[in-house]
């Protein structure tokens, strides 16, 4: 293998950064590990490998970057003025980030590592991003406004509304909009509201 | 490749069926369809590896098998008494198979099939039984003794509970004999009990 030039602190043009971190999730979609090739990498995303390898000294912290530059922020950043118009919110954004090249990534992926993989450490644990944090600033934002009591709305309520859509996704369900709809109606009733009353 | 006996109706020892598809499980979770190949499972299970070309016609045709004659039936044999009682016998032996080397055996294995892949059709969506088949019959059951009137308690309150075990196991958090039954209360009264009242 011929001598690489270091990757240099901040790379020069970010545009080029997205359509490469883009490119290799796809391709990791497409078929995995073995499919993210950096030959594949570089046509797809229309540059020379020798972009890649000064951004990235290895395909493992380009598939690492890949994953970690790009986990969406589920929280809405606004907030939505009820808990339940937020923890919609958070559903709805967790539903979009299932339906990503991410997720597609994730899943070809991650789960088949086994545990003492030297790509594994660094990756994300889960298909998308935060949805742990995402759920407790729902929670945090309705204590703050005084919509429920300090520790009375249960985050296992809103944690298990978001583990369904995992769950479908993970066992290959799609969601088109008029079953997201549906659902994310469904999950309010069942699994919010109870814990809305009094 | 020489000429293959073709597989005859019924194996002939039962113990060494039930061996060499579970020497394929653990292979498969150890490293995936590389790993299973079937000289490791021969050495495996303590066969030679005409016998298993006896019983299977292809490696494809032992990891199905593998896969579906092992899977665990969920719902309790026995009537628990309770929606509850039945909920959490459920629960349990989701958290149970989702321990066992089937489980693992589908996290390395059927998430990084393409949509394309030859494997894929004969294989179980889930990594573990038919949770949906089990929510419906605690339901039914519930329903059968006068417990919950006909169409009042919502499986999807059951099915999120199984939901957050699922995603649990997917995102790598083992649930040690403490945390299960920690979680397993918790999932009773917010998911659970809201539904009972009344």
């Amino acid at each position: 293998m011929p001598a690489l030039p270091r990757p240099v602190g901040r790379p020069r043009d970010p545009a080029l950064d997205v359509a490469i971190l883009a490119a290799a999730l796809e391709l990791l979609g497409e078929g995995g590990m073995e499919t993210c090739a950096l030959d594949a990498v570089a046509r797809r995303a229309g540059v020379g490998k020798a972009t890649i390898y000064r951004r990235w000294p290895s395909k493992d912290d380009l598939v690492r970057d890949a994953f970690g530059s790009t986990a969406p922020e589920l929280l809405p950043a606004e907030d939505q003025g009820s808990l339940v118009g937020d923890a919609v919110g958070v559903l709805a954004a967790l539903a979009a980030a299932l339906r990503a090249p991410r997720a597609r990534a994730w899943r070809r992926t991650v789960p088949a590592l086994g545990p003492d993989s030297p790509l594994l450490p660094g990756l994300p644990t889960g298909p998308v991003g935060d949805w742990t944090g995402a759920v407790d600033g729902v929670v945090a934002r309705a204590e703050q406004r005084g919509e429920v009591g300090p520790g009375t709305f249960p985050p296992l309520a809103l944690r298990a509304a978001c583990a369904v859509l995992v769950e479908r996704w993970l066992t290959g369900q799609d969601l088109d909009e008029a079953t997201e709809t549906a659902l994310l109606t469904e999950l309010q009733s069942v699994l919010l509201r109870p814990h809305l009353r009094g």
